[in-house]
C-alpha cells in the first residue's frame, strides 16, 4: 500500500492527526495494534484545553463534547483544611471542559467512516524502516499476513511503548527522565461528584484528587506508595482516606459507591528530543509523558498534532520541508512548558519519601502563598487552561 | 540595671527596634558582644524591601538613604544566553532600593545617642533566665565583671549562633531546615557594575549574581561546591567564571578590577517555630535563615521587628499580653512566605550535584516559561519587592 502519511496507533493523537489530514486532503492510514473496543476502553484523562476543543471543533466533531462535556470555570487546590479556589475563567478568560478520553476518542472513531480515514485494526509487530530517507515505510502483521506501507512520512503516535521511538538511533537523540516515588491510586464509581469543580488536595497523609467523568460518575485518585497492593484497597479504605485528604469541606459532600474500576499508576516524567528524525514525526506519549497533575497528557499530545498537521500540509502543499524541520522545535517548546507544570504542581502536591519537615513546610507555605496572591493563582490558572499554542 | 525590653544584639535587627521602641517611649537596652567596629564591618545583604526602607522613614533616619540609596524598579533572571527583565514598578507599583547593611547600621548607630538608645558593646556571655516567668533576666561580661539586666521582655536580635534562641527549650520548638550543596564566592570590588540593574544568572556552569554598593563599588557572587577553597580562586578565574555564567550582554559590562574582599558562604534555610517563649521574643536571624537568593536576610528580620515593635508598644500601653501571644504567628506568616521564595528562586538558578539532564531541563523550562509569561514575572517581582506586611 502506499499513502503520503502513515500514523502508527489510533489513539486520541493518532486519529485526531488523521482527520485533521484528511480534511485537508492529504492520504493517509492509521495502523493499530488493538481491536477499537480495547482503544475505547482505556480510561485516561478527562480534562480538555481549549487547545483541545478548538481541534475538535475545526475538524466539526464537537456536537457531542459541547452537549455532554462539562464546562469548568476553576478547579481547587486545597491543603487538608480549606480550598483554595483557582478561577479560571476570571484569571484568564479561559475554560476547561470535563469530558473523557475515551469520549473522545469514541467522537473520533465513529467518523471515520465518513471522512474517509483509514484505519487498520489489529495491525501488529508495526516496524519502521528506512526513516532516515524520503522513501520510509512500515511493516506489519494482520490475520497472519505480512504487509507493508510504503509513505512519505511516518507519524508515531503509538505511545510510549511503541515502535516509532525506537526506530530513532539511540545517539541521535536524547531522553529525559524522572520517575516519581508513588502512585495514583484510582477509583471510578457511579456516583455524584462531591464537587462541581475538581480539587487537587495536598494534605499531611498525602496527595488526593476528586475528579469526575460526568454528574453521575466520578473519579477519585489518592497517592500510595508503589509497593502497594490493590488488595490492600478495599473501597471503604479509599473512600475513608478520601474523605480524610480532600478535607471537611469536600468530604461532606462525597457519596460512596462501589467502584467499577480501581488501579495503581506509577507517575513518570519523560522527554524525548528531537521529536522528528527524518522522515519520522513522534506525537504525544511516543515523546513525552507527564505525570497526570494538572491534566495534561492528552492536550500536549492534540498540540503536537496541532504543529505536525500545520507542518505535513505545507510540506504536501509545497513539497518544502522547512515546515517539518521546524516541527520538533515548535512541539517542545510547549512541551516543555507542559512537563515544567506537571511536574512543578507533582511536586507541590505529593508527600515524597526523602522529604523532611523543611519541604513538607515549603509545600504549606506555596499553598498559603497561591491562595494569597492573585499572581500566583494566574500563572497556574494560565498553565490549567493550556498555555498559547 | 532594671529595663522594660532586653535586646540581644545590636546589628540592624536590634538597632531597628530599639529606635522604634524608643520612639514611644519604652525603655530599652541593647547588649551586644561586638565592637561598634566590628559590627560596621560585616559585609552583607544590601537590597532592602520597601517595607524596609518605610521603618526608617518611621523613624526620620532615611535622610543618607534617601541620598545615597540606589532605586532600583527591576531586576534581570539570565539564562546564560540573554537577560529575562523583571519589571517590578510596572508589575507591582513598588521600587527595592540597594543600600549595605552596613550603611543602614551605620545610620542606626550614628542617630542612638540623640535618640537616646542605649547600646552596652562588649557585652560578653549574655545568658538569659527565666524567660517562662513575668521577669526574666539577661547576664553578661564587660571588662571582666558581671552585670544583670532585669526586663520584663527579652528580645533575641543575636542571630543564628546567638544565646536567644538556644534559652528556649527543644520540647517547646521545632526546627526545619535544608542544607544547600554548594556555597557563595563572593568578590568585592571598586569597579563600576556592569548592569545598573541585578542579574541574577543560571547557566550551565552555576549560578552568578551581578550586584553592587554603589556606582562605583560592584558586588559579584558565583556558587562553587562547598569543598573548595578561596586559595583556587584567585580574581582572574573569578571574573573569567562570571563573564561565562552571566551571558554575552553582561559580560560584554564587566569591568575588572583587585578584589577588596573574597569570601565563600555556605547557604542554608533554617525556621524555628515559635518565634515567641514566655517572655522572650526572636527577631531576624536568631529565628530563621533565608539562603540570600532573593536578598530576603534583612528584609525579613525588618519585617519581624515591624510586627515585634507593634506587639511590644501595645503591650506596654495596655499590660495586655494577647499582642505578645500573636507575635509568633504574625510574624512566621511573612517568614514562611520569604522561606519559600528564598528557596524555590535558589532551586531555580543553582546547579544541585544530585540534579540529572530532567531537572536540569526543568530549570531551563522555567526561566523561558516565566520569560514568557506576566503572571510568572509579577508572582516574582511581587515577592522581591516584600509581600504586604
Amino acid at each position: 500500500m502506499k499513502t503520503q502519511v502513515c500514523i502508527i496507533g489510533a489513539g486520541p493523537a493518532g486519529l485526531l492527526l488523521g482527520h485533521m489530514l484528511r480534511a485537508e486532503g492529504v492520504d493517509c492510514v492509521i495502523l493499530e495494534r488493538r481491536t477499537p473496543d480495547y482503544v475505547l476502553g482505556r480510561i485516561r484523562a478527562g480534562v480538555l484545553e481549549q487547545t483541545t476543543v478548538s481541534l475538535m471543533e475545526q475538524l466539526g466533531l464537537d456536537q457531542r463534547l459541547k452537549a455532554e462535556g462539562l464546562p469548568h470555570d476553576g478547579f481547587n487546590l486545597a491543603d487538608g483544611k480549606r480550598l483554595i479556589h483557582i478561577d479560571m475563567a476570571r484569571l484568564t478568560g479561559k475554560q476547561v471542559v470535563v469530558y473523557g478520553q475515551t469520549e473522545l476518542t469514541r467522537d473520533l472513531m465513529d467518523a471515520r467512516r465518513e471522512r474517509d480515514l483509514q484505519v487498520i485494526y489489529e495491525a501488529e509487530n508495526a516496524a519502521l524502516f528506512d526513516v532516515e530517507s524520503d522513501q520510509p515505510y512500515v511493516t506489519y502483521l494482520k490475520d497472519g499476513m505480512e504487509y507493508r506501507v510504503d509513505a512519505r512520512i511516518i507519524v508515531g503516535c503509538d505511545g510510549f511503548h511503541g515502535p516509532s521511538r525506537q526506530a530513532i538511533p539511540a545517539k541521535v537523540g536524547q531522553e529525559f527522565e524522572r520517575a516519581y516515588p508513588f502512585g495514583w491510586l484510582g477509583i471510578l464509581a457511579d456516583v455524584p461528584p462531591c464537587n462541581h469543580e475538581l480539587i487537587y488536595a495536598n494534605h499531611a497523609h498525602g496527595f488526593a484528587l476528586a475528579s469526575m467523568r460526568s454528574q453521575t460518575r466520578s473519579r477519585y485518585y489518592i497517592d500510595v506508595p508503589l509497593t502497594e497492593k490493590l488488595e490492600d484497597w478495599p473501597d471503604g479504605r479509599i473512600w475513608d482516606e478520601l474523605a480524610i485528604r480532600l478535607g471537611p469541606e469536600a468530604a461532606a459532600h462525597i457519596t460512596r459507591g462501589p467502584s467499577i474500576e480501581k488501579s495503581i499508576a506509577p507517575l513518570r516524567s519523560y522527554v524525548f528530543a528531537p521529536m522528528r528524525h527524518g522522515s519520522l514525526m513522534l506525537c504525544g506519549d511516543s515523546a513525552h509523558i507527564v505525570p497526570p497533575t494538572g491534566a495534561k497528557g492528552l492536550n500536549l499530545a492534540a498540540s503536537d498534532v496541532h504543529y505536525a498537521a500545520e507542518a505535513l500540509i505545507a510540506f504536501f502543499r509545497g513539497n518544502n520541508t522547512d515546515a517539518i524541520s521546524a516541527y520538533s522545535d515548535r512541539a517542545l517548546g510547549r512541551v516543555w512548558k507542559s512537563e515544567r507544570f506537571s511536574w512543578s504542581l507533582t511536586r507541590l502536591l505529593h508527600r515524597f519519601p526523602a522529604d523532611g519537615p523543611f519541604e513538607r513546610a515549603m509545600q504549606v507555605a506555596e499553598l498559603d502563598y497561591i491562595a494569597s496572591s492573585e499572581a500566583a493563582q494566574t500563572s497556574i490558572a494560565e498553565n490549567y487552561v493550556g498555555l498559547p499554542v
